[in-house]
């Protein structure tokens, strides 16, 4: 609170939270159905300048709910239906503030954006992926990123009466898009007519009642005195859906997310149990060292639950998501993170096979695998330039190869390096690589890499299991140079100056599209296409300059603007 | 050349032209193999304040390379395999001029990056369409823009010496992206490896010899001492490979593309002999009214060709072409393209009949109706609110009825219109709507309009050939509003003064996501992903600032950066 987003240093944001902490939501529990209600303090705001009128939300509310889903999955397996509402009386969610967003500056605005789309994301993969469906149930105005809540959800009810609506104005009113994915989700999701979408889009009052059930905007219209009665009937429908690889069922027990404990530096450098992250900002680097696990896999199911959020392969999950998200809102002109690994091979490999090995039976099993999916994507979505490096002693095997495949580029050690007594640099495929943890996509790393030469994908995986060295991973084109300890050193010096010197524009625009070859999903739509046009109106006048519409909301005045089209 | 173009009123850009007025290109042909050599005049500027060296190119000389593949298709059918070169030592060529980038406004700059995309996707077209195959000749520096010519082309031959290479240096040199089309096409359509691509945009000097075809940059590189030989083999192999639906071979000859006639008033008001575009600056809306056959169709295949590029169909897409790319770039504030039609709806039907009737076996049929779906797809990317009135007296059938399902929405007449003597409105699908006509995401403008309910399709089908009242239309899903007589002056008036008020960028971006629902190719990617980035990018300091990149190319300094991710 002591600082507005544009401020620097910007007031350190931190990602972690728990129940005891929330400001803005409450969730009860009924069996096989939950209840989350928003119920924003106004002000509980991240930042001054701003209050959260009419329950609409800034990063710390999305904090929160991202915190609730994760939570929702690992200590609460038994629940099969989340029903979304409003704490508020004639108000949904308005959205995200605007005056937050009127004062923020571009970087937090894009970066806010991300974060809020990949929450939206993990609810919305929640019914899909673990049977645990969010539905959301709306009395009260429900205004652009309100309704974007809604769009995310498996099944939306509305209920009819005058002052209840669904609606996105943000073109109308603020000259800006619907960016958390509602666009998208309209056109694809939902398959709103798109000349439907177009007059919904461009009314500031939105749509109720029937007619919002009849162009698909939701999915049921409840009479008022039948709404509560019948959200409740739709949230046991729902929780009692089965799908495949279901994890919920009754009689599960969760583990408990214990706290995530790290040091923080002033330099910026950070440590937690199994990540270190070392910050030069002279450089414009951050390296993130992952280590492999100490110990054995677990033996059994039993002993992998009676670890909890301790065991390796989770620890390292949360450790690592929070510390790309602490770096990418935290530290922003680092402009090139680089990857390392330091550990056993064969270990990662033995606590992954025993994971994926009890997946199809044990829902611990599956979150964690399913949770390390999202990591990924989260790294391979960070608009920051991603460099993997290869060194001796690295244990960048089975899942954890994969960061060096989310990365734009890997460098390898190559044969003998004088006075270095680590095991010489390898890297190992498994399963984990062909298959569970697809992109946004929905290919693997691997098959993205060589859309090309599909053949290349089936000559890497007839080397599961074999420990690679530079030779070999070249071979394979698993990495995009090996160099040995005569110009190592140097190349890499050189490739990193470089790298961070480049715009950071240039850089975003490049990464954006070399990584995300191949098919499209909604996903890939909303962080290509809409994303890029949201950022592209955030730099224009007519949206933030002086007399702009969002800087002037608020003020009676309407944007004033240049009315040339481009 | 009186004008830069950021000056207004700008100087008035046209599209028309013909061989006797080329200055960059010259066109030879030999039998089946056409040579294109590109041997840009540098001081044929489109614009002042520039010269066009190293075979760099502005839009005037994009005009004239988009007049030669229209003319291949319909002066030389007898074409097949078009070899694109250099008339210069060293250069193939440098891309598009930096300083004429540099001097630009935002909307020429976005405007011409639109027109260079869909003149690329002509002549890549022309082969999948009209086995019409372009294949590039490398000899010297293929740079940026440059190299974005080869990359749209089938083949690409790189000559082996140590000058010749290909490069998109654009982010290191420019801070900006490869913006037509390059990124896509180099992950999309070459499957380049991600971290290879990753490499070569960023390495200024870009990449020669064996590695450029190891890369999978360039399809075959070639001993200097054989070029000639080599690139002429290639092309007789390419001319005479035969695909589906070719119009190629011997013995067909061309009709000649005889001028467009227009008269163009102080006001902007615009008049062809099928179109007519009545313009209203104050409200920023253009009107344009097509108009129907005023004569019966061909009655044979030798009719159409004796009539030539003075039938009715070639004649009308030939103007709505002219008339879409001059208000583009030449009436920045218009918001909002209305359209209208005015004839006989039956008498469209009988021309679209004959003509795709023999679209099997005619190269001029086939070609009339590809040559549609360009123009159709033009108004698609038509960075303006498009609206359809659907009047009494119109003629919205079979594929002009296209025009409305292009539109984000269309309006229609219901009933009795005092004092309106005009045939009541009715619009009358046919086969062009279910089929012939693809939008870039390679579906029917109906499929995408009804994803959501894909037997609306259906329903639709099963009502070809009827003429569609209001009623009709609005129960098939067809048509946005229909309004009757009390209604309809200020239900229309009010929605076109509420569209021309909203932002511009927001209504692009809007428009840009909303109209292109359901898969994606690399068209939709390239017009969607690839330049919402490029935008976003031209709008930044770091490009084109006054420190920016874009800026100072040139001046020995390099851009200074605002270091900040987003």
């Amino acid at each position: 609170m002591e600082q507005t987003p544009e401020a620097a240093p910007a007031r350190r944001i931190d990602f972690r939270t728990d129940p005891s902490r929330y400001r803005h939501w409450r969730v009860t529990h009924d069996g096989p159905v939950a209840t989350l209600t928003l119920d924003v303090d106004e002000e509980g705001g991240l930042f001054d300048g701003y209050r959260l009128k009419l329950n609409s939300y800034d990063l710390g509310v999305d904090i929160e709910l991202a915190d609730i889903v994760q939570r929702m999955r690992f200590e609460h397996p038994e629940v099969g239906a989340v029903v979304m509402r409003s704490g508020k009386d004639k108000v949904f969610c308005a959205g995200a503030n605007i005056r937050m967003l009127g004062q923020a500056a571009h970087a937090h605005k894009v970066n806010f954006c991300k974060f809020t789309n990949e929450t939206r994301n993990t609810f919305e993969a929640a019914g899909v992926e673990s049977g645990q469906h969010y539905l959301c149930a709306v009395k009260g105005s429900c205004a652009g990123g309100g309704y974007e809540l809604a769009l995310a959800c498996d099944y939306i009810m509305l209920t009819d009466d005058s002052t209840s609506a669904v609606s996105l104005p943000e073109v109308p009113l603020l000259a800006v898009l619907p960016g958390t994915g509602g666009l998208t989700r309209v056109t694809d999701k939902r398959k709103v007519r798109r000349d439907r979408a177009d007059v919904f889009c461009a009314t500031e009052e939105g749509v109720r009642g029937k007619r919002a059930a009849e162009w698909r905007l939701v999915d049921e219209v409840i009479a008022n005195s039948k709404f509560d009665e019948t959200v409740a009937e739709r949230a046991r429908e729902w929780a009692a859906k089965t799908g495949k690889g279901d994890v919920k069922g009754a009689g599960l027990t969760g583990i408990a997310l214990t706290p995530i404990e790290r040091s923080l530096q002033d330099d910026g450098s950070l440590a937690y149990s199994t990540v270190e992250v070392a910050v030069e900002r002279d450089k414009r680097i951050a390296t993130i060292t992952v280590h492999g696990p100490d110990e054995d896999a677990p033996a059994s199911v039993e002993a992998l639950h009676a670890q909890g959020a301790q065991g390796w392969m989770l620890r390292l999950a949360r450790e690592l998501d929070d510390a790309i998200l602490h770096l990418r809102l935290n530290e922003l002109e680092l402009g090139v993170l680089v990857f390392k690994s330091q550990g056993e091979g064969e270990r990662v490999l033995a606590h992954e096979a025993m994971v994926m090995a009890s997946a199809s039976t044990d829902w611990l099993s599956r979150e964690i695998l399913l949770y390390w999916k999202r990591v990924l994507k989260r790294i391979d979505l960070t608009s920051r330039s991603l460099i993997a490096l290869i060194e001796n002693g690295s244990c960048f095997a089975g899942l954890l190869a994969e960061i060096p495949f989310a990365c734009d580029r890997a460098y390898m050690m190559e044969g003998d390096f004088e006075g270095d007594n680590r095991p010489v640099a390898a890297i190992a495929l498994s399963a984990a690589n062909f298959g569970p943890l697809p992109m946004s996509n929905d290919l693997t790393r691997l098959e993205t890499r060589f859309l090309g030469e599909p053949e290349a994908v089936a000559a890497a995986a007839g080397e599961k299991g074999v420990a690679l060295e530079a030779c070999d991973a070249s071979r394979l084109g698993l990495v995009t140079e090996a160099f040995d300890e005569i110009d190592w050193e140097d190349e890499i010096r050189i490739m990193l100056e470089e790298r961070a010197s480049f715009s950071p524009d240039a850089m975003t625009g490049l990464e954006a599209n070399l990584r995300f070859a191949g098919p499209e999903t909604m996903e890939t739509r909303i962080f290509g296409r809409l994303t890029a046009w949201q950022n592209w109106i955030f730099n224009r006048p007519n949206a933030v300059g002086e007399q702009g519409a969002l800087q002037r909301y608020g003020t009676g005045q309407r944007g004033a603007f240049d009315m040339k089209r481009v």
